[in-house]
């Protein structure tokens, strides 16, 4: 009898390990897989703020001077595509890390269950123990009843100790799954992260030479072209046609210079557009309106 | 007359395309300015939930078997260190991308400043031009009173020049530092994300390393170990001990298995160790609160 206590007790606090085993990995587990989820979220908000980027940087290029508008267009381009890659970031996240961690609902009340179920049988080997030792005391002559006690008591012990190994392989399982999950969870999320960051290094290279290809000083003769109305150039031209030096111009120096390095620019373009009037900005305003609408 | 009134009209659309080039940085600028600050915002909130999970992997890191544990404590600590550099990624965008578009809000107020001098010279002007028109009209024979009014005109139209010609720098000097700034800006940005982006991938292949090395079957046994009690354990050291063979013990082959593989990482362990009860956990579990402690 003390040998069968000492046992019970063993069964019982295994019973309790494993009930305490799987109420923490269902309390840590709950909140892991809600701050991966927010994380998730937060990524899937900084990707709207992107674009939003996208959409205002496409919005501005096509405002601006040739150079400008072309470096900040390739700009957009890059930083958009790197969006998708985050777009898939955040799907992969929550199919490989959010996922499986909610999975982890349905495998504790399993495990719950098995728990239960253990639970149940326990009970009813201790209750035919009890109503063992009741038929002793009460008919202690009674060969037959207390032989059908002894047996009902058998089988409730059997009973119990099947689900009692059930149980130990059920959560020797679920704790053998739960460590391959967690390893696989976490390297899934390392390894979704790195793909990201990845091919971010690899888009942000290209992007930081769209930047730094912008010709600063093409754009400015551009600009202060457009800021000489068609026909203050065409009687310019005319000037210039006429040979005189520029010292005999009216206007400042600094524009001087940038008319004639635009003459320059425009005739090294197109030499046949000469009369036109100056304005890079309408040439490919249409085009630029059009290449916004056909991205994303 | 002819020439003075081409001349005005030029320079009013010049003034125009100025005030439209200045509108439009306003404009386009104050977004970019709000859309990068929102970008900062949102990758602060990524760092946060980063955080909250550093904090939650080291909670459930404090309740688990020694390999996970420390795998998962190693993993907490370089995705900590990540944030630090997510920190440090948000304060440089602030510092370098948000801060000089918000510093154009002061720049355009100067330029408009500008821009309103030179209006007002102009319409000074073209009010002494036309007090002249109706000098010469009222009093055509007057050539004192039309001198003095034509002096007056060539003094506003002196001035009108200047400020005209300070607006043409200022817009220039605008335009050249936009284009600077645009393309600084950028290139900021860029640089600021790519060394984020690059030392993620450093940090997260360390991070991978500690999740692979976590040794599962080590951390099982030490599971299995703890469902046993201490005095099962005893019992089946007593067993062991009088070199009877593991096929008479009751418990089931599995376990059996487990508990030898954890006896001999005992002996492994510490030889010396052998009355103590087994627990892993306990172990280290202090040591593992003071270190939680100390981080962040």
């Amino acid at each position: 009898m003390l040998m069968l206590g000492r046992g019970l007790d063993a069964r019982d606090n295994q019973t309790k390990q494993a009930r305490e085993a799987v109420t923490n990995v269902e309390k840590h587990f709950g909140e892991l897989c809600q701050i991966f989820a927010g994380y998730v979220r937060k990524t899937a908000r900084l990707r709207d703020k992107a674009d939003l980027l996208v959409n205002e940087i496409h919005a501005y290029a096509a405002t601006e001077t040739p150079n400008l508008k072309l470096g900040l267009k390739n700009f957009a381009n890059e930083f958009s595509k790197l969006q998708d890659y985050r777009q898939a970031e955040v799907e992969r996240l929550e199919a490989k890390v959010v996922e499986p961690l909610k999975c982890y609902g349905t495998i504790i009340k399993l495990k719950r269950e098995d728990l239960k179920a253990t639970l149940t049988a326990r009970n009813r080997e201790a209750k035919q123990l009890s109503q063992l030792e009741r038929t002793r005391q009460r008919n202690p002559s009674d060969r037959h009843i207390i032989f059908k006690a002894e047996s009902e008591l058998q089988r409730a012990s059997l009973d119990a100790t099947r689900t009692t190994r059930h149980l130990e392989e059920t959560i020797d399982n679920f704790e053998k799954q739960k460590i391959k999950d967690i390893k696989n969870i976490f390297s899934e999320f390392i390894t979704i992260e790195m793909l990201f960051h990845g091919k971010a290094l690899e888009i942000y290279t290209a992007a930081f030479q769209s930047i730094q290809n912008i010709d600063e000083n093409e754009d400015l003769q551009v600009f202060r072209s457009s800021l000489y109305p068609p026909d203050h150039q065409s009687r310019l031209d005319i000037v210039r046609a006429n040979s005189k030096s520029p010292l005999q111009r009216t206007s400042s120096s600094k524009h001087c210079t940038g008319i004639v390095q635009i003459s320059r620019n425009r005739l090294k373009k197109d030499e046949e557009e000469d009369d036109e009037d100056y304005d890079y900005e309408d040439e490919d305003e249409d085009e630029e309106l059009e290449s916004t609408k056909d991205e994303r």
